[in-house]
């Protein structure tokens, strides 16, 4: 291995592969830039550990080792009640067999994990179940902030004061809570802006509904990477939800939510072979490794199955993972380019960054943890399942 | 649930959902399927594990505890040898820093691991390993049947031949490795006949090669789950390496490899909302559950994240899940469908046959045992990782 860039991989030729890299230094800077961004518009952060995974992670990204925090799994709220936190909201409509399991960390740990819910039926069980179970839970109804998947449409006033009527006999209703999801679709800042303040208008909308009909609505949570980064007035919201801007990823890089250098997960992986006269290089990652997602497709710079980099993050140029097998990754440049392939012998190491990071982490358990192109020797485990 | 058909899932009401069902009934049939079909052709089964990654599911495969099988990592070579599997392959093709836990695998259990290349240095550093270690490691030379992806052109005799004699002179050159892998493109049956008569000549062009040049070639090994299955001639072949067959999926049912009912493999899931003007039933079995899989987008017919399913496994009228977030999956009748939007509650639990078997179960930790509708109370564990 003669060429400077690939020596560069060197200090991670312990590890195996592939394994998950997470640079430490720029995990904590993405929190903190976001952190700043939500003091300027004087709205708190509750973070959304769906992405991450991890408790390391978590405990940077949170305020105070005790939350807030958000979760997308029963089993996320079990590990970092377990762990601490003490604040927690599940943002899955919730289903009434869960009701026990919530009860369950609820009375084990001391948490207050508030559950999400969004129609009159869901609303009757958990305030039967509240009844039953002597245990009030704190609910926030989902709105629809635009048409993306769950929600009620915050002009029926109908559903949204009788959600909150059958919720305010049985359990506690805390608020209302929104996720713009369709600004996964943009790229141009003056329509993430618009999407932002779209999001904040149906939840102070559905939110005044709410008081107007005298009922309680104290939390006003909306969230999302790209509305979270371009919203530029948060008035009347209470706190903001978000995960993958505390990592990034290509895909948010694509919408404009991060810069391709503020991406702090790769996979680590090894060359195992080369088709030379088709110009690929074949690697030990395949999609098992970085996920099926291929979320940049639908971009206007399609990313195959990931960047490929040198062992300092930097990447090649037009160099892409552009198929993928269960255990095999096929390199090559992007079609039409000029650059060269460079010469990666069998052994050497590169680092792929992902389309998504919550998909990529989700295949592996645990972070090798890295500033720069140093192996601290820190590995953060990270869960999965339910 | 007053519908006869919801009823049915009822049996599964005790799991926490999402989760995997893997009906044991259709797991034997297909594999007794695949075995009669290749006694008849004369040739043995080398079953690939990197699809169930379950030892459960192994000794209902392999034809004794012990072996032979097929692996995709050396986490699952570790765990098969440590479950007394002493006859495996790791078929992808091997880094040299990967060498020493090939040699670990093999003192620690005894288990005959053998291992796959395609390139002169990846001889010359085998060879070399072997001479150090004193252990003359088993090797396959991959061969590469159809240009899917790793591999020596069969026709390129000067490289097998080099690489036939570096191993010889250091290793053991057990033989030739071939994965017809551009099989999956395929849907027509002649089509699938012709792959698999492609992939038996390139081996024994191979073979004869390496044979002729005074190099040893016990073993002729192919594999894909559709060659395998159309396959009508295997004179020569001496084992057949193949593993979603066992299991079955969407994408396999596209291409004709086995149909919907044979499919073993569905996550149960849990309805938690609906857009009732939209005409989507909300689940909480996102993509995370199902995995971003999107194989059948390519096939005559998309299958979007998959098949809805009554809990005896029937699938509704074009009900299939055509959208998916990372914890909820939204489910809609095909477009154009004529058919009736089934009434499912929040709390009705439904069946989601998957796209892909290895990607889908890599989501997952375990397996519930069910034969039919019935929860047998078996839970089979499935590791994943590296």
């Amino acid at each position: 291995m003669t060429d400077g860039r690939i020596r560069q991989a060197d200090g991670f030729e312990a590890l195996e592969t592939p394994c998950l890299l997470l640079d430490s230094d720029r995990l904590k800077a993405n929190i903190a830039g976001m952190r700043a961004h939500l003091d300027r518009l004087g709205v708190s952060l509750r973070p959304h550990l769906k992405t991450a995974k991890s408790l390391d992670v978590a405990r940077i990204a949170m305020v105070g080792t005790s939350g807030p925090a958000t979760v997308s799994t029963l089993r996320e709220a079990e590990y970092f009640a377990e762990g601490g936190v003490r604040d927690l909201i599940y943002a899955v409509g919730i289903a009434p067999q869960k009701l026990d399991r919530v009860g369950a960390i609820r009375r084990r740990w001391g948490t207050d994990l508030a559950i999400v819910l969004d129609s009159v039926e869901q609303a009757e069980a958990v305030a039967g179940w509240s009844r039953r179970a002597g245990d009030t839970l704190p609910v926030l109804i989902e709105v629809d902030a635009d048409g993306h998947r769950s929600g009620v449409d915050p002009r029926d006033a109908d559903r949204l004061v009788a959600i909150g009527r059958v919720l305010a006999a049985g359990a506690t209703l805390r608020g209302v809570l929104l996720h713009a999801g369709d600004s996964y679709g943009l790229s141009d800042p003056a329509a993430l802006k618009a999407a932002a303040e779209a999001e904040r208008q149906a939840a102070l909308a559905a939110a005044a509904i709410l008081r107007e009909a005298g009922l309680p609505c104290p939390v006003v949570s909306v969230g999302s990477t790209p509305t979270a980064r371009y919203a530029d007035n948060l008035d009347g919201i209470t706190e903001v939800r978000a995960g993958v801007f505390m990592i990034g990823d290509l895909f948010q890089a694509g919408i404009g939510s991060c810069t391709i250098d503020d991406i702090a997960l790769s996979v680590l992986t090894t060359v195992i072979g080369h088709q030379r006269d088709k110009g690929w290089i074949i690697t030990d990652a395949g999609w098992m490794a970085l996920s099926r997602d291929r979320g940049t497709a639908r971009q206007a710079v399609d990313q195959g199955y990931g960047v490929a980099c040198d062992g300092a993050g930097q990447p090649y140029p037009d160099l892409i993972v552009r198929d993928a097998n269960q255990e095999h990754g096929i390199l090559a440049l992007r079609r039409g380019s000029t650059a060269t392939l460079p010469d990666l012998p069998v052994g050497a190491r590169l680092r792929i960054l992902p389309n998504h990071a919550c998909a990529t982490g989700a295949q592996h358990d645990r972070y090798h943890v890295i500033t720069g192109q140093t192996l601290t020797g820190a590995v953060w485990p990270r869960i999965n399942g339910w």
